[in-house]
């Protein structure tokens, strides 16, 4: 007998019709009555349940009336088309095998659990539908990252995580270290001594990777990152997480407006690839997390993001016939309620470019008037920034003096500068929070839920 | 005038053949005489250089002649067959712009460099061929495993990095903290008071992702991680680091008969994906790098793949008229002079299974003869042991009794043991360096040359 998985049941539906199967999979509910019951099996292959119908005449009837939620089960029996609008087949069974009968303790019953509680069995909530679909769409959009990428000619790069420079501010940085906690550290003339700790320095786990990428810009014209982010920032809030993943290409030959062109296609693609592969997944969040979810979807693919002058965006702030929380300034960042209104007033995502250069990272290039960066953020309705990026400065002496402006180590990052001096060239990037997009992708509003297993201040378990 | 990437004149000739385009890159050669001169261009989309003739018809001549290696230029001209078999085209340049002209002290002037000098200029060897070559290889083969796996219906799982548990050993695993190390650290009752620590307690980076992984298949049926992996091993090898990347799929209803399947059929796609879509990378490291590369990967893949158990592979070892270094021993590991002899008896690659208990992890599943253990790991000729898996314990009882044997808490490990009680299953996974795939697939023979900042012990640099 043929053993099939549950995505080709439904995806090749007609070639199995009438035929005898077999199906591994975890028991996701039961109903019996007298003579007959349902299970809904699931094996990991497809966001749907197998329903399997099973009658008094299997020998180990009363056994499988009673087996619980989440066990193991091996069932044969004949795929039947079904006159049910929801459900368009169904297996009649003949045998359901019991490989390992859930303990009553599962504490994923049936009934709606809140996302918090699913929180503590982040072990478990993977066989809920919500993280079913999330985690699935997970996998999707990370895939489609790569794939746009190696289509479009991008060579992947795997940049450090480990590093001993601290010039990105440390603040934010984690210490990495092999020396004994639990003891007082080993000193030498008074301060801690690293040269016993295993790079004989003091070391930290970068918060990005663009600079080591442009190294590789510099030699394969485009790139990309796609990896693990580790930033010890205190913060709770919603959209803050100390390990989470990040994108971050760079491109040589390449301005502003080009790098704009190029972030559209690339969210169009991703949000694409979604909506095409994962249609089962974005109904459920479309119908049980963000209602109107694949509308706001598809506008985005069909829309022309609009691009404006962060002057622009304020002058249209400051006209706005509202009371700010926050004051809009030129010189100043865009708060939630800014960022919202943009998006509202255009209706679609918008571009905001040319920044004040006081507020914005050293590499960015400074714009003829002094004055602005080339930078650019993009705002999407509903979730605000969701990526960033900027022309970066390809001149050497003036990189170096606003490095110094701006009290950045210029000799740590000797190998930064010297790119400026052996082939520089116009060249821009963009980062993108994996997590902000998947939110933004799957309705769900707290990063928690969008990565397996979330570590936040104070909350570091399994 | 047409912009193009060296790319498609490569890949796409007949369709520029006496057509002008433009072309932007990095000069890698220059030779010039009296009245013309030829330029080797890179634009970083392809690992070959455009050939550009150029001749004192061009205003700028004198400039030209003396642009130095790695500077920018913008090259218009023609594109047009050669007669030259080395070279199937050329652009015959009728205007030569010069972007950045690269500083004279730019250190990859035309000559051979050693591997060891290169590594102190990692922000610049990519601009070499062998870099080149190995950065492309190492790009497409990540590519073709998340194709391979995304084609075969796995879940891509982002495993975290950061842990609190530190059941795996901490001996191996990096500490993390955002405590300040340059002071004592505080304390509390004589000991260091790690809730002050950003988890309110003491965090590690995990190892492996293999038993959070184990979570998501029995959700999702199949999973794979990929992503970098931090080990804080003292061991100056060269087939050691500190920072490398790491694949494990881990699938559901799988024995380790299938799992071996699906090995082969994984590590195969792997190289003939490389070998399909790098054949430009592989000639030139099958030339400079390791002579019969190319045919030893085709053989990999024409192979059937053997298996045979521990026991028969020591019992192989001992009839052999071989003096050993290291005996070989029933109860013991394979040293490296002894994985190269199998491969060599069996002239390809040799999964060796079931392996001594004692000498194994504890969440390997305990064969009927309560000796060994269903492990297996795959030698390739060439480069020794690429991957190791096995099936898992998935009896609850058995795999408490083994941890506690093995001194593995069981406490801190609650969640991994519920999977045994919430719908066990049988299945099984394997893990794989991907830097020792990398090494086998181009020929390089230092883990530190195929990744793009090597982390060693007492080196991290940039």
């Amino acid at each position: 007998m043929e053993k099939v998985i549950i995505k080709d049941l439904y995806r090749k539906t007609s070639d199995y019709i009438d035929k005898d199967v077999e199906v591994s999979g975890w028991v996701r509910t039961l109903r019996d009555s007298k003579a007959f019951g349902f299970i809904e099996v699931n094996d990991g292959s497809f966001f749907k349940n197998l329903q399997v119908v099973f009658t008094d005449s299997l020998s180990n009837f009363e056994e499988v009336k009673k087996i619980t939620i989440s066990s193991t089960i091996i069932v044969k029996g004949k795929i039947v088309k079904t006159e049910n609008a929801k459900q368009e087949f169904e297996m009649h069974a003949n045998s359901v095998e019991i490989f390992n009968l859930s303990d009553s303790s599962y504490p994923l019953q049936k009934k709606r659990h809140s996302f918090e509680f699913l929180r503590t069995v982040a072990h478990l909530r993977p066989r809920t539908n919500t993280f079913s679909a999330v985690f699935r769409i997970r996998s999707i959009a990370a895939f489609a990252i790569h794939e746009y990428f190696q289509n479009n000619g991008y060579v992947y790069v795997n940049t450090p995580i480990i590093t001993c420079a601290d010039c990105e501010g440390s603040a934010e940085m984690f210490k990495l270290t092999t020396l004994d906690l639990d003891k007082p550290l080993p000193t030498k003339d008074g301060k801690t001594d690293f040269s016993q700790d295993i790079f004989g320095k003091k070391a930290f786990i970068t918060g990005s990777g663009q600079l080591h990428g442009e190294t590789f810009a510099a030699a394969f014209g485009k790139i990309y990152t796609f990896g693990p982010t580790l930033r010890s920032e205190d913060s709770n809030t919603k959209t803050h997480a100390n390990e989470f993943w990040m994108i971050e290409p760079e491109i040589s030959f390449c301005d502003l407006e080009q790098l704009m062109d190029i972030e559209e296609d690339f969210l169009k693609y991703i949000v694409k690839e979604v909506l095409e592969k994962c249609p089962e997944e974005l109904a459920f969040c479309d119908q049980f997390v963000e209602k109107g979810l694949i509308d706001k979807l598809h506008r985005l693919i069909n829309s022309n993001f609009v691009r404006i002058d962060h002057k622009e965006a304020i002058d249209l702030l400051k006209k706005a016939d509202r009371k700010w929380e926050f004051t809009p300034e030129y010189g100043g960042d865009l708060a939630k309620e800014h960022e919202k209104y943009i998006t509202e007033y255009y209706n679609g995502p918008v571009f905001v470019k040319n920044w004040p250069k006081d507020i914005k990272s050293y590499y960015m290039k400074v714009n003829p008037d002094g004055k602005t960066v080339a930078a650019v953020d993009l705002e999407v309705p509903g979730a605000g920034e969701i990526m960033g990026g900027s022309q970066r400065e390809e001149n050497y002496d003036k990189l170096v003096s606003r490095m110094k402006d701006m009290g950045i180590d210029t000799d740590q990052l000797y190998w930064y500068l010297e790119l400026r001096k052996y082939g520089s060239n116009i060249h821009s990037g963009f980062g993108l929070g994996f997590e902000r997009l998947l939110m933004y992708i799957t309705g769900m509003e707290n990063i928690r839920d969008v990565i397996p297993y979330p570590r936040t201040p104070n909350n570091c378990e399994f």
